[in-house]
C-alpha cells in the first residue's frame, strides 16, 4: 500500500493526508471510523445540533480516533454540543460558516486542534486570529454549503497568504476532490491534504438513503447548482452569502427563480419536502453533491475510497509526474 | 532550462505545454509571437472582428509560429475573417462560445488543428462531432467570458468523457492557472496542458492600459464577479448562458442587479465606458481578469511568465512530487 507523507500527516498522525468532510446529517461514526481506520482522518458532522445523534455517533465510532465538526452559526445556539463532543477527546474539531472567535478557548483548552473551512481570504484572516492549526479553502464546486471561489486558484492563493503571515498553519483543499487526480492536484497547488465531501458520501457507511445515491450516480458535474431553496425548504435560516450545492432535480426547477413563492408556501411545502428526503424522493428533494458527482461511478466501502484515491495519486505523483519531466 | 514533455508538446511540436488564451483586444501579435518563442504557442484573439486590425497582428508576430482564435458566434456574422486567418497558415485555430460545426470543414481543408474551449459536458461532445483535435475544459474562474463549471472537477471529468469516446483528442485546462502551482495541478487533473489567459494579460506585451494592469495588480481573486454588465455596457449581444469574469470596481457596483436599467441609458452609458475603457480607467470599465488575478503581482515580459511556470511545475512535479512518496 502506498502512502503519501506532507506536513498533515505528520501533525496529525496519520497514514495519508485525506479527512473526511463533517456532512450534516450523512457522515456519522461510522463513516468516520472507517476512513480513520483507513489511514486518513474522519470527521463526524454535527450538522444543526441534535446532543442525543452526536452521542450516538461517537459510540459508533468506538474506540476509533474520530474528530468532528460544526456548523458554527448553528452550534452557537447550543454551545453546550460543543463542550459534549470535546468531551469525546476528538483528533480534531472543525469549524465552517460563521466567527470562530467565540469558540477558539474552550477548543484550544481541551488542546484539539482547530480546524476551520474557508471561502474567502477574509475568512481565513478570521481564521488565523482565532490561532486555527489548519485552514480548509473550500471553493463553490463543493458540495454542501459554502460560496463562490473556485478550488484551483484559491487554494495557491491561500498558500500564498500562509507563507507570508502563518506558515505554521496548515492548508487543506476541499470542494471537487474524488480522486488520486484531485489530491495529486490539491498537493501541487500547495495544499499539505484534502477535505472530501461528495466521494464519502457516496460510501456504503454514509447516511444517506440508496434513493439518493442511485440519483447521484446518474448526475454530472454540470447537473449541479448552488441554492437557497433546499434550506428554505427545511426551514434553515442559513446566513449570507452561504448557499447550498445539490444536484438539480423537479424540486429545484420548479420553484427556481422564485425563492420567496417557497417562503410563503412553507406551511405545506416544508413537510413534503422532508418526507420526500426521508423516503429518498431525489427529485423532490435534492441529493446533496458537488461538481465532483460527475467522477462517482460507485457507492463503495469508504475505506476503500482512501486506498483508490492514495494508490491513484502515488502513481500520478511518481511516474506520472517523471514521464513529464523526461 | 527545464522542459516538460506531454502529447500536446509532441503533437504541436512545442517545448511547453503552455498555450496564451486569444484575449479579445488584448493578445494581439506581439503577445502571440513572445509566448511562442518562450517554447510555448500564442495565440492571437479574433475578438470581435476586425479584419485590418488582424492583420496589423499577424503582421507583429513576423515569422513566428503562432495561433489564432475567434469567438465563435461572432465571426459567424463574418466568416471571411476565419478565411483570411487561414490563409496565415496558423499553428491552431481555436473556437469559442458557440457551435464550431459550420466551420470545422474550412479548417480542416487548411490541414490546421482545431482547438475547441468547452463550458459543459454538452459543448465537449459538439467539439468532439465537430473532428476537435484538442478540447479546452475551462472552468467559470477563468477571466473573460465562460460558464459556471469549476475547473478542478470539470477537467477530469472531461478526461474520462474522452478516454471513453475519443481517446486521441487532447485536452487542455483553463480557468485559473497562473504560475507553475496551476500547471502542474492540471497535469495531474489529466491535462495535456493548460491555456492560460489573465497571467498573460498582466504581461508587458498584452494590448493591455497601464490604468487596468495597477488595478489588477491590487486586486485579489475574492474580488472578480461573473457579470453581463460589461458586455451591455458595450453593446455586445452576447448569447447565453455566458457572461464575463471581471474585476470588481465602481462600475459593477453602481449597475448592479439593474442589467435592465443600463441597457435602457445605454445612449449615454456605452460612450462613457467605451471612454473610460480607453483611459485605462478601472473604476468605470472593468478589468477582465479571473481569479487568478490573486495569484499576478507583476507585469514581467510574456516569456518570463512561460519559463517561470515551467520551472517551477518542474520542480513540482519531481522534488517536491517524490518527497510526498517518501
Ligand atoms: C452532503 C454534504 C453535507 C455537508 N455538510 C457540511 C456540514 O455540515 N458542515 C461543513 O462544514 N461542511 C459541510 N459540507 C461541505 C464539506 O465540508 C466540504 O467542504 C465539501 O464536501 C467539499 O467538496 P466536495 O463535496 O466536492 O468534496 C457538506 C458537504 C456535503 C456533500
Ligand atoms: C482579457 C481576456 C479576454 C478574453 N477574451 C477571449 C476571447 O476573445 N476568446 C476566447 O475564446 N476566450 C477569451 N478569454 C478566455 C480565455 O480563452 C481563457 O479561457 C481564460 O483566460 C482562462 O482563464 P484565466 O484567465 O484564469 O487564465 C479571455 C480572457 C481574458 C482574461
Amino acid at each position: 500500500m502506498a502512502r503519501l507523507v506532507t506536513r498533515l500527516t505528520q501533525r496529525l498522525g496519520i497514514e495519508h493526508p485525506v479527512l473526511s468532510a463533517p456532512m450534516a446529517l450523512a457522515a456519522g461514526g461510522a463513516l468516520a471510523a472507517a476512513v480513520t481506520r483507513a489511514g486518513g482522518l474522519g470527521l463526524i458532522g454535527g450538522g444543526y445540533g441534535d446532543g442525543p445523534w452526536l452521542e450516538t455517533q461517537f459510540g459508533q465510532a468506538g474506540n476509533t480516533r474520530i474528530g468532528c465538526g460544526f456548523i458554527t452559526w448553528s452550534m452557537a445556539k447550543q454551545p453546550h454540543l460543543l463542550t459534549q463532543a470535546l468531551a469525546h477527546r476528538p483528533a480534531a474539531m472543525m469549524l465552517s460558516f460563521g466567527d470562530p472567535a467565540p469558540f477558539a478557548a474552550e477548543i484550544a483548552a481541551a488542546d484539539v486542534p482547530l480546524i476551520c473551512q474557508c471561502q474567502s481570504l477574509d475568512h481565513v484572516r478570521q481564521a488565523l486570529d482565532a490561532g486555527a492549526a489548519i485552514i480548509v479553502a473550500q471553493g463553490g464546486e463543493a458540495g454542501g454549503h459554502g460560496h463562490r471561489r473556485a478550488t484551483l486558484p484559491f487554494v495557491p492563493e491561500v498558500a500564498d497568504l500562509l507563507a507570508r503571515q502563518s506558515p505554521d498553519t496548515l492548508l487543506l483543499a476541499a470542494g471537487g476532490i474524488a480522486d488520486g487526480r484531485g489530491l495529486a492536484a490539491s498537493l501541487m497547488l500547495g495544499a499539505d491534504g484534502v477535505l472530501v465531501g461528495t466521494r464519502f458520501w457516496a460510501s456504503r457507511e454514509a447516511l444517506v438513503h440508496e434513493g439518493h445515491h442511485a440519483a447521484a450516480l446518474a448526475a454530472t458535474g454540470d447537473g449541479t447548482l448552488r441554492t437557497s431553496l433546499p434550506d428554505i425548504a427545511r426551514r434553515l435560516d442559513w446566513p449570507k452569502p452561504f448557499d447550498i450545492r445539490v444536484a438539480a432535480n423537479a424540486f429545484t426547477a420548479r420553484w427556481a427563480g422564485r425563492d420567496d413563492e417557497l417562503r410563503s408556501d412553507i406551511e405545506r411545502e416544508a413537510p413534503a419536502y422532508r418526507e420526500a428526503f426521508m423516503a429518498g424522493d431525489a427529485q423532490n428533494a435534492a441529493a446533496i453533491v458537488g461538481e465532483a458527482v460527475g467522477l462517482v461511478t460507485d457507492v463503495p466501502p469508504a475505506g476503500e475510497i482512501v486506498t483508490r484515491m492514495v494508490e491513484e495519486a502515488a502513481i500520478l505523483l511518481g511516474e506520472t509526474a517523471r514521464g513529464f519531466l523526461a
